[in-house]
């Protein structure tokens, strides 16, 4: 059993609504803090949102997503799974941004998790827009390409916006890929719709190996077999999870910036991470969590029980003890 | 066909957003009026939520749900039930509960529907936290226990909280097993999910003979499969119906207490009291609605749908006019 | 390819967000306007709600709809099809109700309608509230009855409300009938569920031919059987769609004034106009989004959407051209 | 002391979010209910917007008024004085409304208030549009002309609307001056203020002799003055008060239609109520609130505050017993 | 000046919406921890309304506190105290409550704040409802009775509710002045207004000598005069403040469950407590934020500045360094 | 008068909640229309918030702003006003931003003035948050520096966040005084008030003669002697009216990203507008208006009402036909 000093605060203890809100009720240790190097994986959150080219807000997910997250408790109801008993959990605060230099803060945060992967930390990410995700593979995947699940409405594989912006949420895995922090041949991208502009991302994922798997297709084949299949594209890889709260319809999840219609439900959301347990995982994001447009805040309790499933599976998965 | 007293106001004489709001637009009878004696269901509010360790609100619920309430119309869209011309129903109005004392609130409420049994009315309650059903049994099945068909995320059957404490809305059918107010081997729970302390409720189900069927079965089976064997379970037997608005997934329910995701829709929702058709049904409640939570008033909305599907099958039932 | 005057103004010029909002962001064009003779199809406000006799607010529908229209894209990402290069589309305005006399707005909305049935433009109407389609289908229909795939939680086919009125948004279908605008034989009614006042409705279905599909048969058919069936009934005829948004569940699609649980999800919402391709339509409607009761704008976006998938069958369909 | 069966249900007895809500708690007494002879003043609903020329939303107001009323005790902080203890107060229920027919509704508000006034019972009145007060006056200034003190930041005394509309919530003063409903040279209007079509309603004013107060005078002056002037304006005679929410500075009242920036706080929109205590009061109304655009309720609850406000001075003033 | 370690997380280094959220950004000290030793003033929040007898939710105010908390920056812009240089803050955390049992938690909240004094650390609580005052006060001046300068539109001094309740939300200054923990000679409440249920709570006080200045008086002498005579009342003794937010006009706080209209604005709120300067101030909570009923989450922000003034005057006047 | 071309939509002819949403109901007036060289003054959109380092949402501003500016009729009711038959008022639209390149963005902001500038028309702007000013001042005051009447609870004179970040929203006038945009001692910001970091703007106001009227200050002395102040600063040179909806109270705009209480109400916030009828203005803006956080949307109205009441000054004031 891991150390009790992770240990999350009971409701019992203490009832869920109260106390400081930190990421599952863990102990909130800085990457300072002595106690980090025992930490196996660390909650972080990324709270800034300079790269979404339409409706504002994900630099509020980390903070909503902490308080809802307290509604957490210790055991995975339909797995068993008590992740902080298998593994060394704690909340390492939040990355620094600077709300009106993108350029500098993607610095900042590949820096922030260039030291978490260095002390063998694997990362589990509240973002923060979909841009989030290209500074922090740039530390995870600075020595060799990784493999990827992506759970999203869009593909985000456009080459530019506006006329030439290669920074926004639009394009974090164009870059990745370009960058060679991703093996696009293992990489598989789940749940895609909506309008587009023109198929410019699809031919783009048509040329470099990108499994797209669209809404339709989800829905026709079911979870089971979807997941198998992208389970085995990245077989036993070093691979990252990314999720797009938009993946689930926006019924679901209305706080997010780009939503499109005709997703999974809730209980679909959750099974798809469900069906990790044997991937090799460096790290997850749980990312465009948009508390703004999220008057009831069930769209960030949706958010932190999919970070809990996601904390279920790098506990309990083949690389849970990869960096003892 | 009953008694015209017990009509309620038609939208085409009066429109439903207009008027007194009472459940479902019925006359409210006091229990000491002398009409109450030809009441065959009664709908009972009890505004209490003393029970509730997490985020409170039920208090509020039976106002809400008579507000919504009185969107209902006459007849049953679905199986044509006309129940208001089959049985004489009635709003007897709220147990007057007290917000700062537990134990008293729960001898009134016994005591009031001791004196409902004893006119010989059904009672269809609208709570209130899932405590409440607790001392509704004591009077209910003062005489012998009784079975029950349980819909919720939780199964509610812990032995205490915060150390100690035997009276929360986690624990009222530990409770009731232990008074012998039920039957463990006639009761079947519906719909649980989500994370949990530990398995203390599951073990003491498996110990007594109580019936879990998780969410992920009853995904995995359907509405139809799950309720036979929930029909199955009761038999014949004199059985109460608790119906937790959790039951339902939180986007369809956002209004209440201990949300948990990856529940039915509210097709399934009103599918599953469909199937009580044939059930010997001697009470009924709706718990856990909680409107500082339910903004858009929907969840009271889908709340007062399901009581009416309830007052359906009670009024059509095979119990339907068993205290005549 | 189309006219580029009427293409939409692309995210990448112009972030969604901004601009004044106009239905797709395409051009405003009066019907005085000589560019009017080019349009093709037409997008139509008619911000009345007079019909309402339950909760009002679809006075506001076009506004919102308009507003949260600027989210779509070019191209349909599922279908491929890309409607404003396929035919061209502006926005026509709203038709001025006089909200404090319904029977002058009826006149209005016809005069309106005529005058863009002579100028050879197929319209898609933003409502407004149901009794909406009545005054439109008088201008289409003028000449010959056509056919109708309804898409609804109500018949509309009720004789009068409130002991005798006639014009309200329960009737509309039942004048149209009356007034030889409909072919009932060619007429289908989806989804209708919820409870009822009484038969009288579906007496009057029976008895002249409409065929209803309630949402019980809906749920075990599927979308692909019901629609299939659907199409057949219209056949190659002039078909006019009706969608109203309470069709939807209401948790998807809150902002309705008359809402009745246990309705489709939001890509079966949209799924059921995709099977229309093959449909002759004449003109369809998008009635009763309230946003007074849609604090979110989710129904808007969700409304927005249906009208999206709308316009790309009336474009590729095979009446896309028929004016021309 | 007053009959106990026309006291309020207590807090103590049964809390205030308990229980059927009815205005101020008080008993429900139909028109038809022998106990209505005892009535002296009658609270009455008008769930009717059909005037509405702008946002609807008031036909909803009677219901929240009542849910938000039962916030009300026995007794006035302020002025010490028990409504209930001094007069006999009852719930007397909602004229029923035709929605889709405007004049129908007005007929059936006059005939509701002839036979109120036929029983000697005063009515207070929670509306509906401001237009229910034409229908009212026409009851209660049948055989003579009666004054006015009129609270709202519109003077509603415009001719027509829409090019020619006779009657809508902008025109009932209008009408009821040329019906010899009011007497002008006794009218007061307090509050006017917003932007403004043109000068028309201000032209009539100035010509019959209505006295109108401006904002910007009643800012400069203070409550104290204005009301000083208000009160003689009507002397002794007999007095009708009207009581527009929007009266109100929308930051306090915004659940209204048509509201105007720049209004009074919360505590002068009482005080006017209390300078009214020696006024012969024959009648009173609130109307405008429009709980589609109160989300949060605090319309309804500043406007229950009103109403109380209002029937204390009914209760303690001169014409108190005019009708025993 | 005080210790770097206690000095709040800049804004400029991390933007106020990142982080974990604690009281004003200080760290957080456990009671357990060497460090509170240095603290001087201890920032604490009790999660609890078990008191509450009308609408619940303060349970839930310290977690949105510390949220909004976390947007005030370091310097008082008005009188320029900089309170975290002055003297040594943290956040102490939250004592915990058992929901479910209202002695228990009052027997907690009077351990924890006797270890609080004990350490000689003056505390700034976010409640909680008003009974929280009781329990501190027990721990605070259980060698001595102190003053209170209070802050309400309620006096709390009625004796029980629902006929024998001591403990609620309206009686604990009535248990305070009879524990001989207030001397009542020296306690003001100020802004006590709404209805009333009769003038128990009121004779009380005249019994007393407490001095009551209702809302009426307020308004008409102004912050300064009402405020030099509140401080001439305590002098310079020992005194507690106590701040509901229901004191504010509820527009300005709605988030509250007992709201009265007609009360102070948003300056007035503040200028009250800069005006007690000169007062020793022993301890201060700030109590009844109620965030289910704050959608907007307003009612925090203005609690948090109220705070934060608060926190001025207590590091800036007479008793700051009492017990260094 | 002016052009009838240029002149509103009457809510007599489509009701205020009809038609596409333009500023004000004006005609939409492309810059590279012919009609724009009759336009005298021109209301545009800058939907943007690059520089808004703590919550976004301004970039929503203009959008809302043109719905809710629907509201305002042709005459202002305080002043007598038409506007609209005073000069030839115009939408002009919205400029394009790049939502994630924020020094591109300044460029095209400044070209779109300077073209709206060499036509000769007085801007009237709805941002955006703060730092819009900034680009706007580089075009019209290109060629001299102007004075200002700057209204804001922030005096945005810091010279840099996040440790060297020079172009945010609380920059924009310390780079403006830099840039010798604005002489400073003709500069005037009233309203200042909120914690703060330090005194680094105060000091450089105090340093370059801009004259601060903190918030106290104002209450104090009143809007008469504070604005006469004010005019006297600026005289009859060229003045640039600068209004931050963050200056009114957060309760009457809560929908804006740095609120600070304690501020004016609604009837101040227009008051200090109309005592500029002597001023020459060259441009105002409205700026802050955040939607994201404006639920209800009464930030907007008092927004567009603040931008109605500029547009009357613009119109009716000395500098009315300068470019004629």
């Amino acid at each position: 059993m891991s150390d009790t000093f992770f240990q999350p605060v009971s409701g019992f203890d203490l009832p869920r609504f109260a106390g400081v809100a930190t990421f599952m009720r863990l102990p909130y240790v800085a990457l300072d803090d002595p106690k980090v190097s025992d930490v196996q994986v660390g909650l972080i959150g990324v709270p800034w949102d300079s790269g979404t080219t339409n409706r504002p807000g994900p630099r509020h997910g980390p903070r909503q997503l902490r308080d809802m997250s307290t509604m957490m408790r210790a055991q995975n109801g339909a797995t068993g799974v008590r992740p902080f008993e298998l593994i060394n959990c704690a909340d390492l605060g939040d990355v620094a941004p600077n709300p009106a230099d993108l350029m500098q803060t993607m610095s900042r945060v590949t820096s922030f998790y260039e030291e978490v992967k260095a002390k063998g930390i694997r990362p589990l990410t509240a973002g923060g827009d979909h841009l989030t995700s290209l500074p922090v593979l740039r530390a995870l995947a600075k020595d060799a390409p990784v493999s990827m699940i992506h759970f999203d409405s869009h593909t985000d594989l456009f080459d530019s916006y506006f006329g030439g912006t290669k920074y926004t949420h639009g394009t974090p895995f164009r870059r990745a890929v370009e960058e060679n922090l991703l093996d696009p041949k293992k990489v598989v991208q789940i749940g895609i719709r909506g309008t587009t502009y023109d198929n410019e991302d699809r031919d783009f994922a048509d040329a470099v190996g990108i499994r797209v798997i669209p809404i339709e297709e989800f829905h026709a084949r079911g979870v089971d077999s979807v997941m198998e299949e992208a389970c085995e594209i990245v077989g036993e890889t070093d691979t990252y999870i990314s999720y797009d709260i938009d993946f689930v319809d926006p019924t679901f999840a209305p706080g997010t910036g780009t939503p499109e219609i005709g997703g999974p439900n809730s209980y679909q959301a959750i099974q798809v991470v469900r069906a990790l347990e044997k991937v090799n995982i460096i790290g997850a994001d749980l990312v465009e969590v948009s508390p703004p447009f999220d008057q009831s805040g069930n769209t960030a309790f949706l958010g932190a029980s999919i970070m809990f499933e996601l904390l279920c599976v790098m506990a309990s998965g083949p690389n849970a003890h990869s960096s003892d």
